[in-house]
């Protein structure tokens, strides 16, 4: 009779392990196809970029449009399926594709659109002379992005149950795809950048340009209307924000991906609401920082941009730039030591409950700072080298140096405040609201034998008090000083963001190492330099709210 | 009354807060520490390597004697702390450091001495004319590797309990000091080659050497021994086995970090034997395979090494090679088949407990293995582009396709195979042992309110019996295929590892990328592949001893 009673149990045991080998393959494949889909996209980059035109960007493109056709066809097939099944997707990630994120892919998106207009425009005038790949690669990119910006934007909160294999797969295939976009981007950029110099003082150092990173096909071939140059400077102006966009979308797909079969709990949306009233120093000086930042931004890209060789003039929209940045990096490295020290004399408890969600956020927020690392240290061991001879040298120097020192600070103390519970207002009369105290004398009425399942629910109610006692001043400075550096990430987002690039301005960088290895360190770092920047903004303002 | 009751709970919770607090702070610190050092190294040898001798490798060198005598004083200090703590290391994880990673990081760490006494006695014939750091750097670097050597032979498996932060900080010290050295060696190693071809088809390919690349200060600097020459071309012969050394290390230093502060569960020793009598025709097979293997390396290593420029006999000797990597390639991709289609088939269960040791295992497996796939892609798209023309080039495109099948398929079968259970013999009869079972009649007997602390240890006794039947066809094949991919790894562990370099010997690769290129893919990838195979050896030597 006890063969009997197993066998419900039997079947309960096998449908886990089919679900346990459902997750292994699928999770293996999926990435075993990535990496397959990265290495040969990062050779054939390599080999296009490298290669005196045996593989031209035409194979290149060839295997881009393949990619992206497999990714559209399976993007479509994922949001029919999902629209067909109504119940396929029950639980949802609060904290995937937070608004920032998917905002910043809209806008990038856009950019990228009107980047694909103006590359099909300038090259339909090659059409007579040059391979139709290149009119058909900025079409089917077009199409790609607006059916990927509507996929990302309604599905990024996904946790997808059913069919999952299939979608880690799908998901993979869209990570690997934007990926090698991203890498024929940066590559293009630099070696634009090499070939045709827009910047009004590389010529002075780089007259002679090698002849085999010339396009040589291109030379031959004259355009057909008169727009075209037109057309062309516009696209190129407008690539760092595509390449931003491939970022925005291999991040939103990475956490989708991580968030397959996720039986994610219910967020109690935390009722905190954000009040402006309770700080006011840090807005005040953050503002008149943006202001003042803006101001110098734009004086400094107007004096670039005149066609003149007048030296004197472009040195001092650099020192004024330099100035400015120099000014605004030591005041947020001040105040974020001022926040870890409070973080530090703080009694608030670590959050202990695991959570995927922000370890992954943690983990983007320490990856994209790595491009703003990268750019400052080759920075300063250039300027270093040079001796710090000039003004311009010293203050690029301590440019870069006082940058590492506030990604370190801020990285910390972002990590620190989310890693914090949120403040409990009434802590010393309502000591039960500890959750440790809680879950010990729950452990206690569990030796004498009491069911496991009548458990209380953990939520704790601290929130919901109507009347805000006045804050305490650890609580009242750790606010304002979330205030002041999430305003002044916006103007260092800005700057970059909007075309400022003195990595290029100044030759001193450019001189030490050779133009490519520089322009390559640059368009790889500044990209991710740039979403570390919004990605702070969005943690910052999250340690404002739960601090 | 009930505030004393709470007394014991609230030190109970504000230690666990004590310790969540030190280790967010540790691992965060630790973590930007080793950023820090690894993006600062990455700039040095950038500058070092594409800079016109501003920085010389004399200041690159300072740098990593600071790094080096930090580590070396932190690994004494730690070595001589828990040697005067008795009760400092209580818990020990059996998986860290194996002894396979162990033993070859004292095989390679001895090829490293060797390598930095030639080196030191070559330096010192420049000492009349050139920097005394050049002398100094390899006396440290010994005295560095017998510390290192010995600090992780003795402590591999440690986890660390007591200052666990200092040990973060440490172990992250000794990461990112292992890595600059590495990515020092790999500059060091492909500048050479690009300066001065040792392979005897290159100075065909590459008569003219840019000027900028060639270490102008040494050139003007003489000898003032005549062995100069000979201590040179040794220590660059030794110049691999020094980059393993400083993967092996990394890899060990990684793992202990990761183990820092983990309460490791007592591992209970599988009591399986390692029974060769129950496999026969995989062995044989293998050791066929490796003899043969073994001719043809000795046969091309000679026919290579020859100093005349017949190119009929490097032709016939390439061609020799690369026929025996394709027949080692396709026997292995088969037999890997085989063998994940046997998996499918199988029932056993996947373990469902969470294993940090054994994910890190896998990771460490699937990131080696990208040097490996790096490199194949590379070549692809480079013989494909020549299109294949010529039966060499034929060779080298089918053997670059089968190895990155190969290794897709062998990431497959050695993770699938890590993630089972160990097979359970007497499977009919005692359906007991079966843990899902176990779980739900606990889950029926919990259900009827009885305590949860008395319940059954898991663990299960399915290997202490004395009889054993006859093996199942399935577990039969499984260890056959695991005993043929074992030998064959290790056949292919050989031949890179002690100097074959077909990629240098065939210029298709050489002449589509630039030298340059070529040479860093292939430096970069082929240390990874080694530590690759060693690796797999390992995994597959535990998938045969548990199926």
């Amino acid at each position: 009779h006890s063969e009997k009673l197993l066998e419900p149990n039997l079947t309960l045991a096998s449908s886990a392990v089919v679900r346990e080998r459902g997750r292994s393959w699928g999770g293996l494949l999926s990435g075993i196809i990535s990496l397959n889909i990265l290495i040969l996209g990062c050779a054939l980059v390599s080999a296009s970029a490298f290669n005196n035109s045996i593989i031209g960007s035409a194979e290149l493109q060839i295997f881009l449009i393949i990619l992206i056709l497999l990714t559209t066809i399976w993007m479509l097939y994922y949001a029919i399926y999902m629209s067909v099944k109504d119940q396929a997707v029950t639980y949802k990630d609060g904290h995937a594709g937070p608004i920032w994120l998917r905002g910043g892919l809209v806008l990038f998106g856009l950019l990228s659109l009107i980047m694909d207009i103006f590359k099909i425009a300038s090259y339909v005038g090659y059409l007579h002379c040059d391979s139709a790949v290149k009119v058909a690669f900025p079409v089917i990119q077009a199409v790609f992005i607006l059916v990927q910006t509507y996929f990302l934007w309604i599905h990024a909160k996904d946790c997808a149950q059913l069919q999952r294999n299939i979608t880690r797969c799908g998901l993979m295939l869209t990570l690997g795809t934007n990926l090698v976009i991203w890498m024929t981007l940066v590559t293009e950029e630099s070696l634009h950048q090499t070939t045709i110099p827009e910047y009004p003082n590389k010529t002075k150092i780089y007259d002679k340009v090698p002849d085999n990173e010339l396009n040589t096909a291109n030379d031959k071939c004259k355009c057909s209307h008169s727009s075209c140059s037109m057309f062309k400077d516009a696209y190129y102006y407008l690539y760092p924000f595509n390449i931003e966009y491939s970022l925005f979308a291999s991040a939103m797909a990475y956490v989708m991906w991580k968030n397959v079969g996720r039986k994610a709990d219910e967020h109690h949306h935390h009722s905190v609401k954000f009040r402006v009233k309770d700080v006011f120093l840090g807005p005040i000086a953050g503002i008149l920082l943006v202001i003042a930042g803006l101001a110098t931004f734009i004086v400094y890209e107007v004096e670039v941009l005149k066609d003149d060789d007048d030296d004197d003039r472009l040195d001092r929209a650099l020192m004024m730039h330099f100035v400015m940045n120099v000014v605004i990096v030591t005041l947020m490295s001040v105040s974020t030591m001022v926040g870890c020290v409070i973080h530090r004399l703080d009694q608030r408890e670590y959050v202990s409950e695991k959570n995927p969600t922000r370890n992954l956020d943690v983990g983007l927020l320490i990856g994209a700072s790595m491009g703003q690392f990268i750019i400052s240290y080759f920075s300063i061991v250039a300027t270093a080298a040079a001796g710090g001879k000039g003004y311009l040298n010293g203050l690029n120097l301590a440019w870069g140096v006082l940058t590492v020192i506030q990604l370190g600070l801020q990285n910390f103390f972002i990590i620190e405040g989310l890693h914090r519970e949120p403040f409990h207002e009434e802590h010393p009369i309502t000591v039960f609201t500890n959750p440790y105290v809680l879950e010990a004398s729950r452990e206690l009425s569990s030796l004498e034998g009491s069911d496991m399942d009548t458990k209380p629910s953990p939520v704790l109610t601290t929130h919901t008090l109507s009347h805000r006692p006045k804050l305490t001043w650890k609580r009242r400075v750790l606010k304002e000083v979330c205030a002041f550096l999430l305003l002044a990430n916006i103007i260092l987002w800005i700057m970059p963001a909007f075309g400022a690039r003195p990595q290029f301005d100044h030759d001193v960088e450019i001189k030490f190492y050779k133009f490519s290895v520089w322009a390559a360190v640059v368009n790889i770092g500044l990209p991710f330099g740039i979403f570390y920047r919004m990605h702070s903004v969005a943690s910052l303002f999250e340690v404002f709210v739960t601090s």
